[in-house]
Formats: C-alpha cells, structure tokens, sequence
C-alpha cells in the first residue's frame, strides 16, 4: 500500500491576510487534507476555515503535539500514513518544526519512510535574516536564552564572543512578554560597537526591523512587550 | 523628504509556477516597483514578466549587483532611496542576502535609515531545515565547504563534532555540480551513525528530502550532479 505523506503547513505570523504571507496553492493542499497535528485544535480549525472556507469542519481530525504529548503517541499518529493517508503538522504561527514543536513527528516519518513535503510560508527567523543586513552566509540560530539573569548575561557574552570569532551572526528569541527585560540585558552586556538587528511584528502593519550598535539602541529603545521578535547580534 | 523603501523580494527556486511558492500580493509590491538591484537584468525581466505581465518593460531599471559590484557603487544606488524611490532586490532564486548576494546593500540602508520590508518566500535553507527532522532549537548555516580535498574533509570533521557537542544540526551547501563529489566526501568522512539530510529540488517536482544515517546513504546514493541541494548533518 502508498504511504501517506507528511506535510508541513506554515501559518501567518499574526492577525493578517494569510494570502499576503502564504502562496496560494496553500488553499489546495488544506482542502485535500483532513488529518492534522496542531498545537491547538481550536486556533487550527479558525485558520482551516480562513484558508479553505469550503471545507467541512466536521469531516476533520486532529492530532495534538505540545510538551505533554509522549513520544509514543507521536508515533501512534503516523499510523495512519501507514494506512495510506496524509498528515498535515501545523504550528500556531510560522513554520511548524523550527523552533517550534514538529520536528519528532518528522524524525519519525524519515525512519518510517514517509514522504514529508514542506509548503512555503512566513518564517520569522528568516525574514529577520534576510533584513539584518548581517553576514549571511554564517549564521546560527539558538532559540531562547536562559531565563536566570547571570545565565543570561554569560550566555550573550559566549554569543557576542562566537559572532566575532566566527563571523557567525547569532540569532535568539524570548517569550515576547519578556522582549524589553531582554533589551535591557542585551544594552548592559554587549559592546557599544556591538551590532543588533531587532526585528518585531514581522509581516504585519506594525512590523519593525532595525540594525544599529549597542551605543545607538541605549539612547532610544523601541517597546518590544509581548510583540513577537527575533534579535540578531553581530560583533 | 520621505525616504524610499528597500523590499527584499523571493524568487522561486526553480522554473515553477512562482504563485505555487509566493504569496500572491507579490504581484501588487512588483507592479509598484521601478528600481530593481539585481544579479542578472535578463532573468530579473523575465521573473517580473512572469508576476506583473502588464508592467511596462520599459520602464524598468536594473543595478547590478554580484562579485564585481564595489561597495561604492551599491552606495550610490540608495541615492535613489534618499530621492524618495522604492528599490526592490531580487536575487537569481530564494531570498535575497542569505547566501546570495544584498547583504551589504541592506547593511547600508540600516545606516541610511531606510526601512527595509522582507517579502515571504522560498528559502531552500528552512525548507530543508524544517523537512530534516533535526533540532529546530539549534542550528547553523555555513554556507558553501571548502573545495580543497583535505580541509574539506577537516570542516566535515569539524562540524560533527559541533553537532554532537552543541547539539546543533549543521547545514551547509555546494555548487550543484560539485554535489555528487562532497556526498562522496561526506560518506567518507563522517561517522557511520551520524544522520544526513539531503534536500534537493525543493519545492519542484522533482522534489528529494530524505534523512538517513552515513550508514544507510553509503548504501544507496542518490544522483545529485546539478541538483540544487541544502545538506544538513547532526551527530
């Protein structure tokens, strides 16, 4: 029997048109689904339903992947490829499976041999990327820092280090209601002529993207408080 | 006077239907846009045509960027940005300034204050990143191996043990008729259990992601001579 296939389903990166962020054909994929691994059922079936108004809501199932979800039942929900269906993962905004819950589900599909086909869509990692103006041909993503304040200042000290000595741009994230208590370590602990692209409410009408030294952020510090941003530094 | 924008706009990574990978208002910034910093005039006419078949040819303007470029010259390009015009770069496939050709334009427009606007679309890195099934925590790109026989093995050395150390998935790329030679190298070189991705023809038809041990590829390797591929490895 044909093995179902695995694929992977951005999503926009706030309260946007999805169609401004997402390719069209997204509309075809989402209609011919009807099996789903999401983080939320809720704000997965709202965003079906934007995308493919058309589609019963009834005819679909969904998996949940969160911190609770066991190995084993990850597994379990490949099954069903197993039998011959497809399986869309979803994540609540951007891609699933970067920086995000997914990427067991895919491990796992690789050792089944399971086909997975990732869709294109908005990822706020590399937009910020790509409009740092940094060194793009050296960059390494690192997720959250610690959340301790003396954790937290070695940890930008290790980064600022490594972009020097790696000419390796150094990408990371915070829970975005802690964006301005970040900024504020960052300003304290980095360099002044140390470089640092803030980039916030990527896609959407607020979106702000900035590169300028430590020296230059300390004397006008944007509000970053829970607006979804990726910082970037550059020694 | 109202500075112009920078757009960073995606190209499609193959000769696809570009809506099947692009948002749909790509068509609304494109028709918008005169001034366009490009590494090919020929193919950039043809990418536009494709978008926007209205937009008069005509008044189209391309500056070129590539390895001739100098810096002075891409300065003088934003002239244009402090005149009040729009420019949009476009690379020759993906996103412009990651392993392409922008970033240094995008590091002056930051200088010169001017907003700088990421437009979504492909990037063969994240699509094959978010596809691999590796640690989407903790990853970095390298850009291309060196050509040398000897340091190249080194580097492959090197990045699997950053992989098992950092637990960092390492990505890196070729030039697609190198391809075949560094699967070579790579089969050689790491250990038996470390996992490889490769990712070639993302978003095309012809579309191959797969991930398996050093173990398993030496078993069977797939033909990649002038395959655009991203490969990504983690001990």
């Amino acid at each position: 029997m044909k093995l179902g296939n695995i694929y992977l389903i951005p999503n926009p990166l706030g309260d946007n048109n999805p169609f401004e962020v997402l390719p069209s054909n997204i509309k075809s994929i989402i209609e011919a689904l009807n099996y789903f691994i999401v983080e939320n059922e809720k704000t997965a079936r709202h965003f079906i339903k934007k995308i493919a108004p058309e589609k019963k809501q009834s005819e679909l199932h969904f998996m949940l992947i969160d911190k609770h979800t066991s190995d084993a039942e990850t597994i379990d929900y490949l099954n069903l490829c197993k039998k011959g269906f497809d399986i869309g993962i979803m994540s609540e905004a951007g891609l699933p499976a970067i920086a995000d819950p997914g990427a067991f589900v895919v491990k796992m599909a690789h050792q089944l041999e399971i086909r997975v086909i990732p869709i294109v869509g908005p990822s706020s990692i590399f937009l910020a990327m790509m409009s740092s103006g940094f060194n793009g041909q050296n960059f390494a993503f690192n997720g959250y820092l610690p959340i301790d304040d003396y954790e937290r200042k070695n940890q930008i000290k290790l980064l600022e280090k490594k972009s020097g000595e790696l000419l390796q741009s150094q990408i990371f994230i915070e829970t975005p209601y802690r964006n301005n208590k970040l900024l504020d370590s960052l300003t304290q602990t980095l360099h002044p002529d140390t470089k640092l692209c803030i980039a916030a409410d990527i896609t959407l009408p607020t979106e702000f993207i900035k590169t300028k030294s430590i020296q230059q952020w300390k004397k006008e510090k944007p509000e970053l408080h829970k607006r979804p941003a990726i910082f970037i530094i550059q020694k």
